[in-house]
Order: structure tokens, then sequence, then C-alpha cells
């Protein structure tokens, strides 16, 4: 007997049932999953069929919970987090100068590493089962090293964005970005679970020639170009001064934007640009929350969606958000776009929910990248809309399971791949040592 | 012996230890708390005094967390609680026609009740010992009683702004606004645990007369007059139509603007206006998630703190924000005023903490409204900063322990004035149940 390719008598999946499921036609209201072998094996509206409670090896209770694929945060900075909480209201070249900098130049690779886990176990409890993680120190492998296997510890899929710059303050030689590049693809880059991307600091720090090669040599392995574009206006300004071109058009002009580029901020755009993004196919990354909390300007997101951009949500690093709580991410960018426009049709909520979820829905062959999102709290109830609750109500710690891969790891809000507790006290300690090792204390 | 008025041998109190702990010279990092007969009767940097330990009949520890004063939800609405999620993207006045209004119309007191019980419990969850309800459901004194029952079950401090509207649709007469007031003083006052205010809706359904009568009855008991004010450019543009004058002007006008008055919203102001709250010492109410789910428009809140006027925040209630989350509400409220200034220096956060808690601290004397948050979680950690932990990492369900008049309403997060899992489910059927008596299902 099979039922949606299950074999009966094959090892035990997990079977998710009595939850709220987000499938292609809508929500099932309630509906089943059934994980096997890394993949949604079955799923369907209703009581799941008794021989699949039967082949089970686990089953899950989502009752008063949403069923859905994984969500994706689309752009952080792991280094960052041991600087949270440090802008305290500073203006940008400030904050960079006396601190984001000397702290970036400060830092370990055990201590890259610590930063690494406690980002990716943040991200975790906020059901991301694909980080982008734009990597910001680059001295030596080690630091790249320790992000990776931080990922494998913690069983995260992540695209790494190999951050560089080799024009302005501290460049790197072409060469020594594009070999390193090269040697990330090689000892790193597995398609679908840790993949390696083009990582270009930002518009005005990166040479054309490398901008190509580098781009180039990703798309060699079909992984995108992630680049920081026209955060504020003094960077539109700068590239237009170096380039004679506006960020978007510049990255055109060089033959950099195209289905692979991802677009970080897109804050000050005109419209051509906009247009642009449209026909090239490029995905814009929109951080409301850093943009808010830094005071970068508003990202014309519902301009873009009207277009047909394809838009994702980051949280940017804890130096500028503070979390890497992509749902706190979501309700700013609902908010946001509505304030910005004082329209309240804008991004109804189901729409909204496809910029984490990339419009992936819970079906058959999908990757078994599944969580559980509880709605059972004072905060959600009683939930008239499942999209709204999920869109305007949820909190990253609402997030109670989590499944990556047919791979559990988290449930009922308990991490179950790393020692949390010792990991955050780790990571407090290792702040106290390295605030002293820059004379803060 | 005499430790900060407490006698050795009187009845054991709670002493809260190891915690950060606001106080008026900023953060005590340790220090300890202690509190007895509904007041903190000592507090201090570093370790408990020995004597202070022997005495305690409770002692908390507060490791890896800030001990701070209740905070402030200065404006919300719980009839809106079984309306939550609602918008979903609509415009404003067919929001309002198609589902608000029909659902505060078919409301019964006993679903009034449930609505209330979540009220409350949301925002005890998130550490809110004074919570200002804006109660929008007057239909008999069953629905006003039903609430003020509920505060008295939870044990939050409550004040109840008695809502009403003489002009416009569903008015009430005069008469009638003014003897239930008169009877809610009567019957409910209790000045500092509940506390009975004036509520108009906005300055566009009010009469001059009752506008006046209302906020007289109301100073005879030191209590509040309460109103919306300018939250849509259309209020303003109504405003100026009936009485020829923009909504601040207006109140000044006809002698509602004072200490005791609270304008919600105060989004469209003029500068002249500004500066009348600051010299008539006005309270401004700001509810950011609210302005922006509803793109009505953002406060400039930036300007009344310099200015000199006094700000709280409410979250508003769960139909338009949908939440009520102070602490998302305070990030916000940062957020926004920073992009809307494109200006990363404001509200910087030792400041912004100052709108939840109303700028209250620690301290011997004050009353025994203390909370406790958890800042050891992936969120925040490491602690670079406090006032920026609290005031950006943190969401409602941080809040770990809630004491309001020296009684622990919550501890580890667990409610314990009222059976929690049982009133959601109880709220989650009397949605359906109230669903299927409009005929929405």
């Amino acid at each position: 007997m099979s039922i949606g390719g299950v074999e009966r008598g094959s090892a035990g999946g997990i079977l998710i049932r009595d939850g709220a499921v987000l499938a292609p036609e809508g929500w099932w209201k309630p509906g089943y999953v059934y994980l096997e072998q890394g993949k949604v094996r079955a799923a369907g509206a209703g009581d799941p069929p008794p021989a699949l409670v039967e082949v089970a090896g686990r089953v899950l209770s989502a009752r008063g919970k949403a069923v859905l694929p994984g969500v994706i945060n689309a752009h952080t900075h792991f280094s960052q987090v041991l600087m949270r909480g440090l802008a305290g209201g500073r203006p940008l070249v400030q904050w960079l100068k006396e601190l984001i900098w000397p702290l970036q130049s400060a830092l370990t690779p055990e201590e890259m590493r610590l930063a690494a886990l406690v980002g990716l176990v943040e991200n975790l409890h906020c059901g991301v089962t694909h980080v982008v993680q734009h990597h910001k120190v680059v001295r030596g492998p080690a630091f790249t090293d320790a992000v990776c296997r931080a990922a494998q510890t913690v069983g995260l899929r992540m695209t790494l964005a190999r951050s560089w710059a080799d024009m302005g303050a501290n460049p790197e030689p072409a060469d020594a970005i594009l070999d390193d590049l090269r040697r990330l693809y090689r000892e790193w880059h597995q398609p679908g679970r840790l993949e390696i991307a083009n990582g270009p600091i930002s518009t005005w720090r990166c040479s054309v020639d490398t901008m190509q090669k580098t781009h180039a040599l990703a798309g060699e392995f079909g992984a995108p170009t992630h680049i920081h574009v026209a955060e504020t206006q003094e960077e539109v300004e700068m590239t237009l001064e170096l380039f004679g071109r506006r960020p978007v058009d510049w990255l055109e002009s060089i033959g950099v934007l195209d289905q692979r580029t991802q677009v970080v901020h897109a804050v000050w755009l005109e419209e051509g640009e906009k247009q642009r993004l449209a026909e090239r196919g490029a995905t814009v990354v929109h951080c409301p929350v850093s943009n808010m909390v830094l005071g970068s300007g508003i990202a014309p997101v519902a301009d873009f969606l009207r277009k047909g951009v394809r838009v994702l949500l980051g949280t940017d690093g804890p130096a500028s958000n503070d979390t890497q709580d992509i749902w706190e991410t979501l309700k700013a960018a609902v908010g946001l776009a509505r304030v910005a426009n004082l329209d309240p049709t804008l991004l109804p909520p189901a729409q909204a929910l496809r910029l984490i979820t990339g419009g992936r829905t819970v079906q058959e062959g999908a990757p078994a990248d599944i969580i559980l999102v509880n709605l059972r709290h004072a905060r959600a109830v009683p939930v008239h809309d499942l999209d709204s609750a999920l869109t305007l109500c949820t909190h990253g710690s609402d997030v109670d399971t989590v499944i990556v891969d047919g791979r559990i790891l988290m449930e009922e809000s308990r991490v179950l791949v790393i020692d949390e507790p010792a990991l955050l006290e780790e990571a407090e300690s290792a702040l106290r040592h390295l605030r002293r090792r820059l004379g803060w204390e």
C-alpha cells in the first residue's frame, strides 16, 4: 500500500497532525503532514489516514498551532552578535568608528564561533530554516570555517555570502578575494545545505573588475551575488561620484544584475531602478527594522511588489536591529509600508507572509523543512484569521518546533542540537573578556 | 534594627536579588529590592544586607534579569480582543462598517468579560502593571462592570476611561453619559487601583457642553480626560468643519486641555498645537504600531519630547495593533521616530525606556509594582547595554515575573491569578459562537 508515496513498513517518519497547515490552496484546518527521508511524503486536509498513523515513527500534535514551511531570514551578519545593542543612538559613522570597527578587528576565531552559534540558535528559535549570513569578518579562513562548522552543528541551511571590498578602507587584493572564494567553493559549498555566495560589501567599495569576476565565479555554482545597495542617501551619492551611475544602474551596466542578484536594503531607488530590478529578476532583501533603528529610510516595498520584484525579508545584524526575529521584521515591513503610503490596504497578511516563506507551502515532494507556530497564547487568541495571527501577532518566541531536512532541531521551544544555556553563558563571558581587551571596562 | 524602614520580625516580604536594578542614578549591577506591605521598603546596589535576607519571606533570584518598575500601557480597548486580526488590510471605513461595528454591537457582557480577562492577561504577560483601557462597549452597566471585575481578578491597576459620543452615529444623551460616569465613580473608583476616567471618543463626535461637564466631573476625582485626537487627517478636517478649530486648539478653547488631559495618537498636529500641549502639561499617548498597521501616519514624537511634552506609549486595541505587547510598541516608537527623521540619534534607549516606565525607578517608598525581565536568551545575549537590551531586544514574552502592590501575579511566566489555558480555550470557543451568531461561518 502506498499513500503519497509512503510505503508501509518503511522507516517510521514524522507525522504532524491536528494543526492548521499552510497548503498551496490555502489553510487546511486541520491538516496533516508526513515527513520521511528529508521530504514531505504526504499532506492533506482533515485527519491523517489510519495507515499513515500506523507507519509513523513519531506523531507530533499541532493542536492550536500553525504548520508551515520553515521561514527565510535573507540577510544578517553573525559577527555582530557580539555587538548587539551597541548603536545606542549614535550617528552611523561614529557608531562604525567607535564601536563596530574596533570590535570587528578584535574578534578571534573562537569569538566568531560563539557569535555564529548564538546567531544560528536565535534564528532557529524564530523558525528560520534558511539564513543568509553576509560574512563580515574576513581575516583568514579560520573565521569563515568557524561559521560553517557552527551551521553544521545547529543544522540550519545557510547561505554564506563571503563579504569583500577591494576599494576604500582595509581593501583586500582582488586575487586574494577570488582565491578565497574558490577555496570556499572547494571546501564548503553544498547546494541547498551550505551555499557559498559572492558578498561584495557595497556598490561604492567594490571595483568593476572584481565584481564581474566574483559574480561569474559564483555563477559557475549557480550561487547568488549578495550586496548592500542604496541603504542611505550618502551611499547613492558615493556611487554616483565613483562610477557616474546610481547603484542599480551601475550593477546593470557592469552585467551584475540578474536573477542571481540579491539587492539588500534598496531604500533610495529611482523609478527606473525599481523597474530594472523587476525586468532583470533580481531579488530585493528588505530590512525594515534595521532601516528604522539606523534611521536610514523607508524602502518602497509596496512599489516593488506592484512591479513584480521578488522581495524577501532580512533582520540585518544584531548591531543594527538588534534582534534576529524575522517575525518582528515581518510585522515592521507591513506597518512601515502602510504608514509610509498612508494606506492600510497594502501588504495584506496573506501576501506579507510570503515575504518570509518565499511563497513556499506544505506539499508533497517539498523538503522536510517544517515549523510549528503556537497560536494558543494571550497575544494571539482568539484567532479570526491565520494569516493575520502569523503576520501581526507572532513573535519568534512563539515558534515551538523546527524541523530541517526531516530532523527535529527544536521541540516545544527546547533546542535539541546544542546546550543552549551553556552557550549563552559562554557568550556573555566572551563579551566580558572582549570588552576588557578593548579597554572598555 | 531597621534597614530602610524594615523591622526585623515583621511579616516576611519579598526580596529580589542578583538582578540588574533600574535605580534613580542608573543601573545597579547587581542590586536588590525588598518589598513589604505594598511598598519598596529597601533597595540598593550589590548583595542584600544579611539582615534583609533573614527577614524575607520569599527570596527571588533575578540573575540574568532586569528588575524594574512595572510598565504602563497607556491606551488599549479590551472589547477588541475578540476582534483581533480582523483588519486584514481593509480601508478604515470598510473595516469599521463590515467588521468592528457589527461585532461591537453583537458582544454580550459575558463575551466582554472574556475579552477583558484575555486582554488583562496579555498585558500582565508583558509586565504591564497599569493599563489604560478606553472602554468602548457601553450598552448598559453590565459591560463596564464585567471589565472592572476582570481587573480585580487579574490584579492589574487599571484606568477605565468611559468612552462616549453624544454626536454622530449612535449618540448617547448627555444626561445618560453624566449619570453613568457618576455611577462609575460611586461604584468603582478607587484612586491608584481602579481609576475611572472621562473617555470622550474623539474631537468630532463630542459636544462642547458634554466635554466640559464630563471633564469637570472627572476633575472632582483628580481623574483624566482620555480622548482620541488627530489620528488621521480626516479627523482633523472633520473637527475643523464642526468647530472651526484644529483638534488641540479646540480642546484648549473649551478649557479641556490641562495636566489631566491625555491626548491619544496626536499624529496630525501643527507646530502651535504641539507647543500648547507642552504649555498646558497635557500627556500624549503615542500608539506607533496601531498607527502603522492602520496607515494613519507618524506622530511627531521626537518633537514632542524636545518641546517637553509628556509622552507615554499605548498599544491600542487588538483590532488595529494586533497585540498588546508594549515592548514591541516601544521598539516601534524608537524606529519610527528615527526613520521618519532620518536620524539615528533620536530616542536613545535610556530615554525611550522612560516612555513605558513613565520615568519611575526602583526606590524606597515607591509602590511595590516590580517586574523581572529575562535577558538571558538568544535574542538578547550578550548584553552590552541594559537600556538597549530592554528597548530593542525585549518582547513581552521575556517578562518573567510581575508583582503588583506586593502581590506576585506571574512567576517564571506562569500566571498565578487565573487558569490561563482554560481562559484561552473559552475565548476561542466564544469567538466561534459569536461568528456563528453574526452569520460569518
